[in-house]
């Protein structure tokens, strides 16, 4: 159990719970927003492009807070300072 | 116990529950998403076209949450850089 | 408790868990659907064709998460890449 | 505590969990789905057919979800991968 | 603390947790069907024959979940193939 | 501590536990139902036969999953085949 | 901590849980259908004889969870067999 | 730490928890039912006496449930069959 | 670490805890009893007397299983059985 | 870590617990009572007096409850029992 | 790790997680009182006076409750009797 | 690991954890209380001083409970009289 | 593991999770504040300077929760006390 | 197990929990806000522009929050004080 291998270890289960809780939050609040837009729309058929352009802007502010966790996680997994760090050091403890 | 096996387990486990978890928000949040959609249907059927357009752009939206989990499950299992590293390194502490 | 058995255990703890819990925001999120499916069907008889379509996409969309958890449930017990190189190591630690 | 005693046990506690938290959701979206039925019927008597069609279209979907977890829980059981390897070995450590 | 007594104890303990936790869902998602079944009577007594019946096909449906969940539970303590294996190769470990 | 004893309090404490737990699904399901055919009486007195006798078939079904839970707890007190195994492999380990 | 006195410590600890747990099911739901009682004779006094039969009927169900809950209690601490068994091979391991 | 002490220590814990979680269940359960009752007075004030006697039944039998927990406490407390056993065994292990 | 210490522990936190969680459920409990007490007053002023009469009874009952955890509380603290029967017993182990 | 110092932690942590789990369901109870009290005063002005002494008296009922935890919460801190004794029996074990 | 550093480090613990969990229930009972206030004098311009003082009666109700937890962490931090006792003792054990 | 760092541990922990659970509470709290005030000043324009006064005195007292928290965790960084009492014996045990 | 790598570790975690809870409740009850001011805009276009205006004073305040929150986590990155004192003692125990 | 690595873990371990627990509170509150906002267009079509510039404000607010987690991330990952010092302390304990 050196040390290159237990990094690696809570590398990984940090990268995938990271995504994971991280997904639950972004696809409620889209659920929430694009049945709203769809109860707007079938409100007021009028103002489609008005409800569609501000649904869409609001999805990217809500699934920017996924990306914030996807782009974590890919950097636990691909681009590590910890791992680097202590392979440079020789690979072990 | 060598490091080969612990990097290995936690990358079964992971990866399980990565996609497990990651699967709940997203299946709500469509869920909700169709839902209101044949609510819409129902009450103005002359915009199906633009709610079920709508519709698809949402559940992309959402499903892109369950996508991101899916694919570090499957990073876990199949590309697995820390994996590699230790692979590499011979195979054991 | 050599490796083999380990990785055997854990894998099929991993296997049971993931589809146990992924299973449960996909019929959440069906029940949903369906259900909103019906009382659409109720309030506008005349565009059954058009809900029931919509419907079924969304169904798709929805059961492709639980399908993901199955995927790798199934993964883990019959093509786990870990398994395969612990066992051609030896079998053992 | 032999690999084939341990893989047992963990073996018999998966069986028992996956199809336990396995079927907490599907029942409750079919008690979801059941119910907006019901309601659907009374309130437009005329489209039974419709409604029951759909209906068990869509508790299949729901059931469907179940069904993945009692088939894990089967193969847990009786076609177990890593308990015949283990057995195949020696029947034990 | 030999091998037969461990899987005994895992077994019975499986076996209650199983059946205890899988009659949650069941038991809730049926009282939902049948209130609104009761309803629905109400609301629309002439067609009390077609909501009894669609009842009953639901209620099966939803009793499945808790009828896997049984079987699952008897197989554990009856026909248990690990303690059989177990019990074959001799009783102890 | 042997291991008669051991079964011993597993069995305990499983027979108390799965009914505990067992009996919360069905007393919420059933004062549901309970609760909307009292509802339903008092909306529609002149269907108080069809709507109790749906109401009791209804309760049936539900008090089945607490009588699968009370079952597997009697079973476990009283006709538990591991207890009776090791008892008659000589009383302990 | 002779078998004794360990199978007397996990009785006492089963018999308080399993009521304790036990009873939050059957009170919830008969407070739920005393309310739903309540209201039926506000709004239709008329019935209030058929509302009451139906009510005990009710209670009574609700009721025999809890009362499972309890003879399963009792049985732990004044019928126990596993003590039984474990005094009549000597009282102590 | 003989087993005196450990049954005293056990006999506390339980008696406490008995029925601090027990009385979660029944006051929620009646609080609902007193609501239901006031509101009930509040519309239909011709029927108070009938309202009263229902409520003070239904309280009864939600009350059963606190005091099956309050009787277990106090057995555990008072008249505790393992604790007798043990103080006739001669006090200690 | 003697006797009399532990017990003197787990009858301290015994009591802490008994009446902490046993004062939820009372008081939410009587926080609806109440709310709907003022509605109902302010519905139907002419009924005062009928109201606050039932709501205090109410109370008194919902008030008795705060009772109940508060007297064994006042018992494990103050003449709690395990603690003189161990003190007679010398003080110690 | 003598006996002293054990009680004394063991009671500073219950003390502080118990107040702090305490005042959750009283403060959300008298919450709910207040909100239904002003509501009430809007709904019927002329009947504020009536109201306003309705509502005391409910809320001297519900703050009992977190008067029980604060006097618990003050005898383990200043008048505990079990520290007297061990600070008589010698101050130490 | 002397008994003086055991009973600071339990303190500071618990002087924390006193107020941070005995801050929810007031914080959430008072934004309910607050907002049935002002959606009462939205509805009832004239009673503003009679509003507010009911709120601020109520609103003091509910704070003491935090005012509860507040003393006790101050109690513990400042004026712990258990601290003063081992101090005084010596400050060790 | 001698006492001071351990004493330091515990307070840089408390510190977070007590502002980060006790933030929870109020801004739900004041949420609640702004939306109603908003709601309040869309139905009653004329009414705005009254409930923007009310508003602000609700919002000072729920802050109030934050603040309790943040006092205690600052505490607890920078006035804390157990590291003052253990630094001043020495730094050390 | 010498003292200043412990507490670098406890403090790392601390700022973590001290934001990350503490985020929860002011980001639910802004996303509240906001929804309720959208519509009260919605209702009374005429009083948006007056609704916006509220919606700030509240934001604020509820914002401040968080602030509370990432200042005890900047503290305990970058203004540790107990940081400072143990590097100073030397840097070790 | 040198402390450079332990530091390293943890920090991967709280880089990656802070900003997956951080993203569930903004990413409700924002679908929240933008469902509001589209239900406000909908009903209001004619201030479209105000709404959607209280409605950017206010996800900017909300942002703020997981903002902070992120930062408080990227710090934990690229500029962690207690990593620097450690390494420039040699490198290990």
């Amino acid at each position: 159990m050196d040390s290159m291998s237990l990094i690696g270890m809570i590398s990984i289960f940090t990268a995938g719970i990271t995504i994971a809780i991280g997904a639950i939050g972004p696809a409620l609040g889209e659920g929430r927003a694009v049945a709203a837009a769809l109860s707007a729309i079938a409100q007021q058929p009028d103002e489609t492009s008005t409800i569609t352009r501000t649904l869409f802007v609001g999805l990217a502010m809500i699934e920017s807070t996924a990306i914030y966790c996807f782009v974590v996680s890919m950097i636990v997994l691909f681009a590590n300072p910890f791992w680097d760090a202590v392979q440079a050091a020789g690979g072990g403890g």
